[in-house]
């Protein structure tokens, strides 16, 4: 190889067709020469003689003891340092080469002695000259049994080029497994946002954008669907789980929608519901379930987010009047992010501490007028603009401000705390902390709907790239046909592992929900964690699915037409609201060590022994020799080492970090300092035993499918989820010791070729999630 | 603990101040009781005692064998199971032990003892009984020596609250380290971009933004800014590297500027420059560094990104007339995504095959004229606009389509690729393969600036992010101060190796610059590859670097005020274009491979076996048990070790993607399948050859630092770079051998400790790279 110049090469005098170069002659003539030509265009196809071809080639001349020496010296002739060579006479060799029949994997030298035969059809070479011309594909650096393809490109058909999409399974039998028992409401739902008046908008123009998405969601108040969750005397569907399907469906669509409706007959709507009473309902559920009554939910405070214990906003009762007054004490006091404050909200749940004659009860929840019936903010209040943000502008987010406005005590949202008719206060929870937890874990309906959308939003974002993928072609073999995107490994790897996870969180989802609507009171603490830790991980998915989305559709992905860059902008806060992520998963690690504590003490010593010696044995039969090493597929892909691995891995995270935070604790570190030096690890624990619970989840859902194709399709989305998840965890279980390198390699390898195995499915795959058309409305999703 | 419920707790009587109680009565006056009111206390404080607490409580009561009969029949009335108790009652114990003075450490019964002593100065308990005593701390599950915060919680001083924002060094001077010897250039930039015409706009409505874009970019033209690229004979600052350090300071305003600065004055105005001949420069460089001639760059097709070798727009020799005919021969060959293309581009330079005589001589570049004087698109020429995007609304992009445009055949670019007077094909370049590389060799400036300008963007986040997060407070000890958000472990852990990586990058782009613009031709093949790959990590680094630090501002990073959202959306495609990242680590790898096998053909056998040979010598030295294991900090932070690890894997993975692909290829697999079945292992491949280079550089840069103080806090960011990095890639290295599990725990425990400890320099290391206030904009960055 040359180094590159931009001064051009020295000359020579190309060889053209008018003025035949005198070796050109004797080539035609000489079988000799013929079998060289192969070769000769071979090394000369890109214009270029570099040395290293020139020295291959003249060894390979000297060596062949049955060229006279005039063969020889004509083939030299092509083979001189620094020698340009004639296009036409390049194409000539070609054409001579294509007249042959093409032959797979046949070596230059053979094809050679095949020319020479067409002027001497009993022409051969001695054996042992043929061995030593053979190498020189090698050293040309050929791949091996690639030398036709340098004549015939066409000819070349790659395992890469073949590997399209295929219809293995049954696309509507698989959509009807993912609806389940959802299925009615969302046809109903999609019957709806598949209609014309539900066209996208641009998204520039915040006032246009922000009227229709109220348009929108009056359409489905009109419909019946916002008031799906609430009892059916107050004119709702009293179907809280059509609710949450309705809400995922609406996700197909556009998300400020979803939003505007989560906030309107979810937050708003429901804790009027949860955190009020008869009365209350009586008095509100109604309108709002039709939106005749625009309602907030006004938690968060600019000082107060995660930590919403800490608000400031105060809720003053008066005996003699009875009345409370609601006050914004400073700034920081302000609430913040408010969805349908800067425009359509009349009322707001306001959050705010209760104080009774001067003493502080902690957070309580209140009915309070913004708007007159005519939308002009009332006296007391003031609302600012939050304006344009990353995404979700369709949604009127404000600040509101409390300068001391005073509304009837009835208006206390009264379930969990209130004022006796003497005006003291009363609570049927003992403290004010249980209160208020008692009172979130009521609002814990959030935690679902949320991750449920952006599941969906994942989904939109798949199907968009995944049929890009499966229709883009780019590069391909030299000389042959581009190559669909999604045939290539990288691409792949993108793509497939993100769509098994979705498959993954979307049974994971629905387990979640039919755990929470048919709660028990003691279920409580466990299906909160379960719905703070889904939320977390689901959302997470959601996030890095849209960007891998985006980044896979190139250019393409950039375009607003394309519809990723919303999806991806819009669910960006879904990592934030509804708790953020991280201080979601310290709740969950924090509950699962209260769990474990618990577990502990009511056992005494003897159990806990009993427990250490049952990880002993963990241990020993989990992490023998063997096992820590087998790399055969058979075990690879048995679901019980797969739930082995994910529950050792989030037990045994669980007993480290209790042990870590104790001997830190007992060394005499502040339990405060500790946890926070332990933080990251609670995190991760709280990781490890939510994708247990997803994968455990997965498992079940593919065991109750009977029709065989989609149980077998189904069976291969869920290996890659498993193994996927334990590559990704591999630095750990090396660590650990609980598996090998040999094991953590063979994993790899099995990914990608399960990666392999599903792009053909892909697009069945994605189709199944009956995304209507209308909604992807992405030019480059068009079928 | 109790299940939660809502029914409430089984009824006592409050005990009020109004209706003293007996036991009440009896404490106030006996010292034996006294001693029990801190544990009453303790366990009351949250009113609800849980049986175990009941339990606890009445256990030790018993084995107080001091305390008489009726002292405990007094203390038991708080310990009846479902008991309440009355919050007043609560809080005269709580005065009780606050009027005694606050003592570290002490327990539960000590506090008790003092409290007896203020009835009774001589009263004690037998040492036995206190034995007993202190051990329901640790029953209770209070912390070791948390007791005394129970009652004094303000006193509670943990180090997490303590680890604020200190001053270690002179920002000054970090800055100027930083800046190096671009400071002049950067200071001029600063100097126009802080007046008040740049303030930015709303970027909603696309006609206002794209106007105001355009208006700064005149500014900067007319400042000289544009042109600095340029020989000063056509008015140009003949200063390469200033322009690259335009573009990076630039990148702290608004990203559409950029672009459009980009578009204009990089891509339009250097394609002339490096592909053109005198006489084009004389004709066009003075107009475009002005901007009187706004310009485009069209080589993109919709059906050819990455893949441009495959476009299709035709230009066609006709040379009776001495001109070239640009056509567009299908909608899969119009340029798409052409910035400065939908407004404001009147000419541009379009990349089409070169048709001479019929034959296709590859790719050239044309300078074909789009719009008139008055921006009336002309004859033949069809223009779309691209719409809105995810970002860059600043920058009018657009689709181009040509029907048959003749331009004089001067016209074409012709540095590479021209046309001799008899109307032939001439190039300096013998194959079109090798000239298409050249002229995209000679255009890899875009691969520096994009990466600039993208750390850049970082900085811009992490400014953000990082002031917020030392500003904002939440969550804190339980009764204590709420605590800055960048206290948190697991929010160092966000943002602190981003800050290290940023630092990183930062001194790994200056290198490749000084690389770049003091070029030899035989380098460009390891300078371009060196672009493609930091070009690749340093963008991907930039999306992750603003999507964690959007996070990490919850809410507040949501809104379009805080820049977050925009910078993240606006860098996004920088992952593409310039190169699809994965497509250009491809290329590094292969570039790579190809020096592999130079370096192997060209040393021959016996060169070959001692290459292996001394692998296997690395493989002994560094892989010895006692290496693998080495745990302490000076082996760990031993610059030596973080050099070795990280070219043992770049060289370990080149070596064994090699072996991999050559066994594929012989076991007879086509060349294009084996090297799509190692797509992955080639990308990585290159990530970790880049990696060798960023810490190489960012260490001969630390090493550079003449200040003591600068010097120190640089070692540390490098050290958390090296190691994070290693901790990234932690199951390669225990996959390979290279180290044990011991030692990737404590590699993990030490990145965790040198954030911890960046984390007090987190806001003066943000503050050094001195992005003007104006730019940042966002209020929750405000100092």
């Amino acid at each position: 190889m040359r180094s590159r110049t931009l001064e051009g090469v020295p000359t020579l005098e190309y060889i053209t067709s008018n003025n035949p170069h005198p070796a050109m002659v004797n080539f035609k003539k000489s079988p000799g020469s013929l079998v060289f030509v192969p070769a000769l265009y071979a090394v000369w196809s890109d214009l270029i003689l570099s040395e290293k071809e020139s020295r291959i080639l003249e060894m390979s001349v000297d060596q062949q003891t049955w060229l006279s020496p005039d063969e020889k010296s004509s083939i030299r002739e092509f083979l001189k340092p620094d020698a340009k060579i004639d296009p036409n006479l390049l194409n000539d060799w070609l054409s001579m080469v294509r007249q042959l029949k093409f032959k797979e994997q046949e070596s230059l030298v053979t094809t050679g002695i095949r020319l020479a035969r067409t002027i001497n059809p009993t022409f051969d070479i001695p054996a042992e000259s043929k061995a030593v011309f053979q190498k020189i594909e090698e050293q040309l650096g050929i791949p091996k049994g690639e030398s036709p393809f340098i004549f015939f490109p066409e000819k070349r058909d790659t395992a890469t080029s073949r590997a399209g999409t295929r219809i293995k399974f049954d696309v509507a039998a698989m959509a009807s497994i993912l609806d389940g028992n959802d299925a009615e409401a969302i046809q109903r739902v999609k019957e709806i946002i598949t209609g014309s008046e539900f066209d996208y908008v641009d998204t520039g123009d915040l006032t246009v954008f922000r009227e229709k998405v109220l348009e929108w969601a009056q359409t489905l108040a009109d419909k019946g669907i916002g008031a799906l969750a609430y009892p059916k005397e107050f004119g709702g569907g009293g179907d809280l789980k059509a609710y949450f399907a309705a809400m995922e469906t609406l996700s197909y669509h556009d998300l400020s929608l979803v939003v505007k409706f989560g906030v309107q007959f979810g937050l708003w709507g429901m804790s009027v519901y949860l955190l009020g009473t008869e009365k209350h309902h009586k008095k509100y559920l109604q309108q709002i379930g039709t939106l005749q009554l625009p309602g907030c939910f006004a938690m968060t405070e600019t000082g107060h987010g995660s930590n919403v214990r800490g608000i400031e906003t105060t809720a003053t009762y008066d005996h003699p009047s009875k009345t409370f007054t609601i006050h914004t004490p400073n700034e920081a006091a302000q609430k913040e992010y408010i969805g349908n404050a800067a425009l359509h909200g009349r009322m707001a749940t306001v959050f705010a501490k209760i104080i009774i004659e001067g003493k502080d009860y902690g957070v309580g929840a209140f009915v309070v007028p913004l708007r007159d019936q005519n939308g002009k903010t009332l006296p007391g209040i003031t609302i600012k603009d939050c304006g344009r943000k990353l995404g979700l502008n369709g949604v009127d987010n404000g600040v509101i401000r409390f300068e001391q406005v005073v509304i009837p005590a009835d208006e206390m949202l009264d379930r969990f705390a209130g004022v006796t008719p003497d005006g003291k206060f009363t609570s049927p929870l003992a403290s004010d902390n249980r209160r208020f937890f008692t009172m979130l874990g009521a609002l814990v309906g959030g935690r679902i709907g949320i991750p449920r959308s952006g599941i969906a939003a994942s989904k939109s974002g798949l199907t968009i790239a995944i049929r890009y993928g499966d229709g883009r072609k780019q590069f391909g073999p030299e000389g042959g046909a581009e190559v669909p995107i999604l045939n290539y490994r990288a691409h792949q790897r993108r793509l497939i592992p993100k769509l098994a996870n979705t498959y993954a969180y979307h049974f994971a989802l629905r387990y979640l929900t039919d755990r929470y609507v048919n709660r028990e009171e003691e279920e409580m603490q466990e299906i909160e964690a379960l719905a703070a830790g889904l939320k977390a991980l689901a959302t997470w998915h959601t996030t890095d699915t849209l960007q891998e989305c985006r980044e896979a559709c190139g250019g393409k992905g950039y375009l607003w037409e394309n519809r990723i860059g919303t999806l991806k902008n819009d669910t960006d806060i879904y990592t934030t609201f509804e708790g953020d992520n991280t201080v979601l998963l310290q709740l969950v690690a924090k509950s699962r060590l209260s769990e474990f504590k618990q577990e502990f003490s009511s056992m005494g010593a003897l159990g806990i022994l009993n427990v250490i010696a049952e990880q002993a044995i963990t241990a020993i039969t989990e992490m023998n020799p063997v096992a820590v090493r087998r790399t055969d597929e058979e075990h690879l892909l048995d679901p019980e080492f797969h739930q082995e691995a994910f529950d050792f891995r989030q037990r045994d995270m669980l007993m480290s970090v209790a042990k870590r935070l104790r001997r830190l604790i007992s060394d005499g570190m502040d339990s405060f300092d500790a946890f926070n030096v332990c933080q990251r690890h609670l995190i991760e624990t709280s990781e490890a035993y939510i994708h247990s619970i997803v994968l455990k989840e997965f498992r079940r859902n593919v065991e109750n499918v009977s029709d065989p194709a989609c149980r077998e399709m189904l069976e291969k989305l869920y290996q890659v989820y498993a193994l996927n998840q334990l590559e990704e965890n591999k630095g750990w279980y090396l660590e650990q010791g609980y598996m090998e390198g040999v094991k953590t390699k063979a994993i790899r390898k099995l990914v990608n070729q399960l990666c392999w195995e599903v792009r053909q499915d892909a697009v069945p795959l994605v189709d199944a999630f009956g995304i209507p058309e209308s909604c992807l409305f992405a030019p480059i999703a068009k079928k």
